[in-house]
């Protein structure tokens, strides 16, 4: 049995930083103690009875585990502190994703890898990925996934509180005739939406659909995999949706594809159709509308639906804890 | 030049019905009289100061074109009357549209289907599959697309003024605290989205997902097309968006594609993205996010945006009568 764990969140005021505390609660981590840290002009007021304190190498060293709950140029700040620090840190940012010596691990799929964390780092992949990935990873342990095409239908929960703030009031502006403010997004997302999310990247691909691609071949140790993928925000707050088209190596039978889903653990197969609204502030990644895909040899369609927060971050990476703890790997992962 | 002509329109006072009136004006189509026909409880009334009258063999035998904006079930109804009347007939309905006889028209695509009516009936395509032929279409020429897997974000529009108005009640609910009203669709559509559009037809497809499959191929006069589809229901009010990857039969560069899609009638190229609210209320469909597709052979990935009450509706309704004119060919048509 792991020993009661002292726990830092970094960036807890956010959106994913709270979910974090839910999550460990929830998960039945064991803490011996919990800090949560977030921007200076936080430090010092409460948050739900916690004092925010400040981030320091003494606070970081007094910690087993950080969790990272802020984006990549906030890691890139606190980069060094937390190395001398020894904690063992699992990011929820982009930063160190596809580093070599940085497991990126959904514990269902690839928990093994979070065993070997040559720099006490873990990585939490993308929110899009992690949800897509749920669905993929029991079908392509029947056959490998040869090629996928993806369309996403993105919650505003993606881009943190401020990107459901964002929305709520565009949507009270255009009941009142207030001014409408566009800063989250690049363009209005009430009763829209928007096909660019993340910056642009190689060959008219956006940073967010290359996710996608790289983050999924390195969680399913599948190099080769193809992948082709649309990022699509929707006026929805917090659960991502994916319409997916795979191949597999081997031809599966529709009870094949069933049974596996049905068997995957965290997933929820249902023989009709799930939606973001009904599968939010939930850890179950929701997959329905199977069908046979006319298009791709060995094909399959499919449509999934996961809460952002949750599964396709805070969750997920309590649940990397989780799984240190559950194979008594703490003593291990902390040098 | 065809002489001006006595026009009609049943189902006048739906979202097409309206829209149609409109685009009759703007593509200033030569009438000699108008005529808006509705349910019988509208008969007598006025719309924008013409009265609504009433549906008969008589009134219908002093026109040369009808243009159908109702559901299939009202088609039916009025089938032997429209037939006997002799009157040329555009339908919006999906009654006739794999009828063998009958032709499927987008006049920019294949315009010149239209000038053999055997049955003096001409269908207008389903919203989604026009809007994505319109985009398919000039790479189709180059060389043939040969698979095609389109992801649909679908506007409420879709389903008439009761679908508009179920949003805008959904919307208000959720707001006020009043009691959240779902008749139109199968589930909430504010902040959601609905994998889920007509009625389940074959191996767990819709009806509105074969609709792209089936009038895409007699669209395109290619019946090998091989197509996979998700229909997706999206809360925005008017413009459908579709996610496309298609590959063609020979290689062709970015230029090449560019080029076609520059120069289509009827389609706006953009480098950046369309998006739905930006592309409401007009007639032009929209594409952007030219990439190639890494995943098929030959590939290509689009995003297209197109108003469904317009271009995927009324407006292309409307096309096909100017067509006719431009052809001179009402006389050869009207039997």
């Amino acid at each position: 049995m792991t020993r009661p764990l002292h726990i830092g969140i970094l960036g807890a005021t956010g959106a994913v930083g709270k979910q974090m505390r839910i999550c460990l609660y929830e998960q039945q981590i064991p803490m011996a103690s919990l800090h949560l840290y977030a921007s200076q002009q936080s430090v010092g007021k409460e948050l739900d009875g916690i004092v925010i304190e400040e981030a320091t190498l003494d606070a970081f060293k007094q910690l087993d585990v950080l969790f990272g709950a802020v984006d990549t140029d906030v890691v890139q700040a606190y980069e060094t502190m937390i190395q001398e620090s020894g904690v063992l840190f699992i990011d929820n940012s982009s930063y160190y994703r596809l580093a070599k010596d940085v497991p990126l691990v959904v514990p269902q799929i690839n928990g093994a890898d979070a065993l070997d964390t040559p720099r006490n780092i873990i990585a939490n992949p993308n929110c899009s990925t992690i949800i897509a990935m749920m669905a993929i990873a029991p079908i392509h342990r029947l056959s490998p996934v040869q090629q996928l095409i993806a369309c996403t239908y993105q919650a505003v929960s993606g881009a943190g509180l401020n990107g459901i703030a964002e929305l709520q009031q565009q949507i009270k502006a255009e009941q009142t005739g207030e001014q409408l403010r566009v800063n989250v997004f690049p363009t209005q997302i009430a009763y829209n939406v928007i096909p660019w999310i993340g910056s642009e990247k190689e060959q008219g691909s956006t940073s967010e659909e290359l996710k996608m691609r790289d983050e999924g071949r390195k969680i399913l140790h599948h190099a080769s995999m193809k992948v082709q993928c649309t990022c699509v925000r929707v006026p929805v707050y917090r659960s991502h949706s994916i319409a997916l088209s795979i191949s597999t190596r081997e031809e599966l039978s529709i009870e094949q594809v069933q049974n596996a889903l049905q068997h995957a653990q965290g997933v929820q197969y249902t023989p009709s159709y799930p939606t973001p609204l009904q599968t939010s502030d939930q850890d179950l990644v929701f997959v329905g509308r199977l069908r046979k895909d006319e298009v791709l040899e060995n094909g399959w369609s499919l449509f999934v639906c996961g809460d952002q927060i949750r599964k396709g971050a805070a969750s997920n990476a309590v649940e990397i804890l989780g799984y240190l703890i559950q194979q008594d790997a703490i003593g291990i992962v902390r040098k």
